[in-house]
């Protein structure tokens, strides 16, 4: 059967493009090159700019014949790596790619190499290195004169010598594989920035929240077992499905729980500390924090929805909460999570006024009070998670 | 002179995958196709997903039959998006395009739509469309049955009719541009994420030191007001170009002034909010806080440079600062920008013990500080900027 490589190329470069992994991109290649052209394996040499070495990722075919990934490492100074970082050698080159049989061909030929030492040695060096590697062929792929990588290829099935097509083939295909790696690493770039950005966000709200926490001793640890509790039970009940919650939401609970007491920067400390029993005037100060936590994160856009979980999460299922006395599905649900994860944290800590409970005695009050302080599902999810063992 | 389209289409697809612009991408295709098939212009309908509706974003060609860009906007219910978007129609394309020629050829055959009116009264009207934006060829662009865009093309300029091979071309070519389209739209939405999130770290981290200003009623907007000089600063020095401060010195600068004073949060109320003289056992107690500050920051990695801005921002040029008698150059120099920032801001706002300075009083102070208390190229860079009226 023979093969349209130009319209396999073709083919080839519309699936790259839209392949931003480039572990997967790679494994598309080889599995294409090992099939259609029918050789016995096919790896290729990755540049990886950290370590400033190639190594071979990932490679394809029979095991035993396949060179092992992960295993091979080439620095600047390897033979294959020289000879292909220096363009005065690119005449050596058939078709793009470095062939066993011309090196083979070239060390027979007693003129070639007169005058020439270093460049004999060289190959020589590269002929022990591809046979290490039980590869007949080596296809550079290059971005605007940079090496980013090498596809190495071994025998094909039928033993028979490669074709000039296919050597244009893997010529234009690494070329192909250069651009779409390129691509590929830039997407990798920008998503590990999101991430890092991402975490650098919560690390920061979570640093300055926890010194908030800080000021009161009572409560210190607290904002970050809320916030563990608080995503327990959103992937508790993603999971159930009966609820349809999205990663947004889940984000948006993971702020607002590390928020959800940010207001107590606004209460005085003298009450927030107070060892003694709080005057009705006092308990009001103190309960202001959700509004003054709303007020203090009122500018930022993006936190819609956290806003709702630091102003509503003293509401109480059947209204008799604050700041607005909003009942059953009328309360955010996000406020209604924080609000059952706050007061098993609460119940099983220490407070002024009395010891901890044990978190049994804090599952059979929270439980007592599901309809009215809180959302009986919260519930009947949070006592899933404590039978779990995961409170 | 001919032209060889594969070579074109090759070069254009590899062309594609590195532009991340859909608009740069977009112009180097257009321009692309009125030179080397020499039309008399082309444009672009460009699906816009937040209207839900085409719109003719970019064209090329000469003034006066060109298509204006912007101001044609093509909803699903338009004769020309309806026809693309329904498969029925398909058999009706010449190559995958839709030819004015065509259309012209099968109003005039009697026999065609007869029993197809609703076909006959769609046809009718894309003619007219078609002839209102001076267009000869629609190609449309899919990329998974969706249809992202639609290529628009006037005349050849020699208006002989296109050949099949030009046909072919344009529909391969829109083929790669929906494919090129995508990818660039993705990267754009991961740098539009990469700005939200900067932008809601940014906001939070403002809204938060804000919160912690307030809590010391004279020091209210200061954060701000500091962060607006450092920057400025910092700004003046990079264009300055004496100094080698990058993109990443701006943007740590930007969150160490927005934290330079968070560390007042573990300093008690009862002194930070004192009105009358301080003891020397208060003073030390608010002087703790560049300490306590860079200890909140402690366990956020990614901080590093910014935890040197809040914990030396109290260093004196002399080496007569806090916490630790850093001298001249051994400051980190994050610091010793928020350090001229701050100390303009303090002098120029009210303080329980004194009246604010006029902005000329604080220049001049502060300039009397060269070399003791402030770096003295800091100094010249604050009085620039104060010259320029940008303090």
């Amino acid at each position: 059967m023979r093969i349209n490589y130009k319209r396999e190329l073709e083919d080839a470069a519309r699936t790259m493009i839209l392949v931003h992994k480039p572990n997967t991109l790679i494994r598309l290649i080889l599995r294409m090159i090992v099939r259609k052209v029918r050789v016995e394996h096919a790896g290729i040499l990755l540049y990886e700019k950290s370590r400033d070495c190639f190594i071979v990722t990932i490679t394809r075919g029979q095991i035993g014949s396949k060179i092992p990934a992960g295993l091979v490492r080439l620095d600047k100074h390897s033979p294959i790596i020289r000879f292909f970082n220096d363009s005065n050698n690119f005449p050596l080159l058939e078709r793009g790619a470095l062939l066993l049989s011309k090196i083979n061909a070239i060390l027979s030929d007693r003129d070639f190499f007169s005058g020439k030492e270093e460049l004999e040695k060289l190959i020589i060096a590269i002929k022990f290195q591809m046979k290490s590697f039980d590869t007949v062929v080596c296809v550079p792929a290059y971005y605007r004169d940079n090496l980013l990588g090498i596809l190495m290829l071994g025998e094909k099935v039928n033993k028979k010598t490669f074709k000039r097509e296919e050597l244009d083939f893997f010529n234009a295909l690494a070329n192909d594989v250069a651009m779409a790696l390129r691509n590929a690493f830039l997407f990798e770039d920008l998503q590990l920035e999101i991430e890092r950005n991402r975490k650098l966000f919560l690390e920061t709200t979570m640093a300055l929240s926890a010194a908030i926490d800080a000021k009161d001793h009572y409560t210190r640890g607290h904002t970050m077992r809320v916030t563990e509790y608080s995503l327990a039970m959103c992937r508790y009940i993603i999971a159930d499905s009966s609820k349809n919650l999205d990663a947004k939401f889940l984000d948006d609970l993971h702020v607002a729980s590390l928020l959800h007491d940010v207001g107590k920067i606004g209460v005085p400390e003298a009450i927030l500390c107070k060892k003694g029993e709080l005057t009705d005037e006092e308990r009001k100060k103190i309960n202001e924090h959700c509004v003054i936590g709303a007020m203090i994160l009122e500018p930022i856009k993006a936190l819609d929805e956290v806003i709702l979980g630091v102003k509503y999460h003293h509401e109480r299922f059947d209204g008799s909460g604050y700041p607005e006395g909003l009942k059953g599905e009328a309360i955010p649900y996000i406020a209604s999570i924080i609000s059952v994860a706050d007061s098993y944290d609460a119940m099983t800590t220490d407070r002024p006024y009395r010891g901890a409970f044990t978190k049994d005695q804090a599952m059979v009050e929270i439980e007592r009070c599901a309809g009215t302080q809180f959302n009986p599902y919260l519930v009947r999810v949070l006592a899933a998670l404590y039978k779990r063992g995961e409170l």
